[in-house]
């Protein structure tokens, strides 16, 4: 017997579905609450199956159109936004994720700064959910997020996060909260201090922070040596040559 | 104008078609080389598009079977490979990857021991090729294994890879051409031999290399507490407990 040939069909085509869908991380301060903290944009559902249930933002994959590209359209038609770069995160495709049919999808991820959060579009049917306290979604969408948040929290090294969610130029407390809301626990400002010393990836610059008229704190920038997550194409290796994931 | 639903079609759903590949990457010592280095199993097509060129392993996603499950078993019906654990490494979809029909591929990688590598079949149509020197390849299958081989050498700590490539236990000169086979150059060992000590990743046991009747050199195994590359489940987080790309 001789082995079956790669990507030849041993029976017809399959008829599963193929989908994208984006998970959009902010930083949000309530206040309410001591640390800002992780939000994202749903959308309400307005057919079944689950209607009246929150999702996140996506829709179908159309056959012209790439996986990247497809996640960024629909993403903006729903909530306005358009992040820089969209970076892809995971396929899903459990046979019972949706009701009656099989489908895929293609989930895309990307950090955007709190000014474009609140640029983007709210409404009756869109709205921003603390990404810690989601009511249950439709689809497999909490799972989603769930798994979104552990690979936030456990995969990227705290500085490439961090970049992705500041400016230019930061102060090394605002570094901090970052840490602190991703993590959501207080984090000490000296230890702090002396973990990103040593990490090497930021530099001192020779500015200080405006409006602060008694010891005004010293400006910070990433050491662009180092990549950032989200935000540069160059962190897909080969892939960024060609930008698949480019939202434009 | 109210915003666009998730997840409702705009139009009639999608008519890509969806296929799973898989990147298996052994290390294999070829007598004329200093260092082993990396290889990975191809199959000849045998039918038109590429006919006669080799392409990763792989096939159409039946609409009845996990992605995870479709990867591992057309794996295997090609090569006789059952790795423990396949993991995704990530989904293609660009619109001119194969000639006159949209197809999306979900890839799956893993990482296997030389004697599990020895086992697998081999004949006309399947054939380890060394991952740096491989012919034109079907569909867009060299840059996929560009990816892939380029999230080996940087994504991943030396040491979850070289977990995945040794046994049990090792010597440190075992565990240093592991690390000189993925990055293709010698590594000093004494220098080695500090930054693994300093790593803390591995641990030392009693035991010895046995046959080796002159300072037999000492075996070591890794710290259970670091994640494992390939090979641990928990390693997805969230997805660890649904075990979505688990092979079996």
């Amino acid at each position: 017997m001789s082995s079956a040939p790669a990507h030849e069909p041993a029976h017809e085509p399959a008829t599963a579905e193929l989908a994208v869908s984006t998970v959009i991380f902010a930083l949000h301060a309530e206040p309410s609450s001591e640390l800002p903290s992780l939000w994202l944009p749903l959308v309400r559902r307005t057919r079944e199956p689950f209607e009246g249930q929150w999702a996140l933002p996506g829709g179908w994959l159309p056959v012209d159109e790439e996986l990247g590209k497809a996640a960024a359209r629909t993403l903006n038609e729903t909530t306005g936004l358009t992040p820089k770069y969209l970076e892809q995160l995971y396929t899903f495709g459990a046979l019972d994720r949706s009701p009656g049919r099989r489908v895929v999808s293609v989930v895309y991820w990307a950090l955007v700064q709190s000014d474009e959060a609140a640029r983007a579009a709210e409404g009756e049917n869109v709205r921003w959910f603390p990404a810690d306290d989601l009511p249950e979604l439709a689809f497999d969408h909490n799972l989603i997020v769930d798994y979104a948040l552990w690979r936030l929290r456990t995969k990227l090294e705290y500085s490439r996060i961090a970049h992705a969610f500041l400016g230019e130029t930061f102060t090394l407390a605002q570094l901090r909260e970052v840490h602190e809301a991703v993590l959501q626990r207080p984090i000490d400002p000296a230890n702090f201090r002396r973990t990103i010393e040593a990490s090497k990836t930021v530099i001192a610059t020779d500015e200080y922070l405006a409006g602060t008229p008694h010891r005004p704190p010293r400006l910070y920038r990433f050491d662009s040596t180092v990549h950032s997550a989200n935000g540069d194409p160059a962190d897909l290796g080969p892939l960024g040559r060609a930008t698949p994931g480019k939202a434009s």
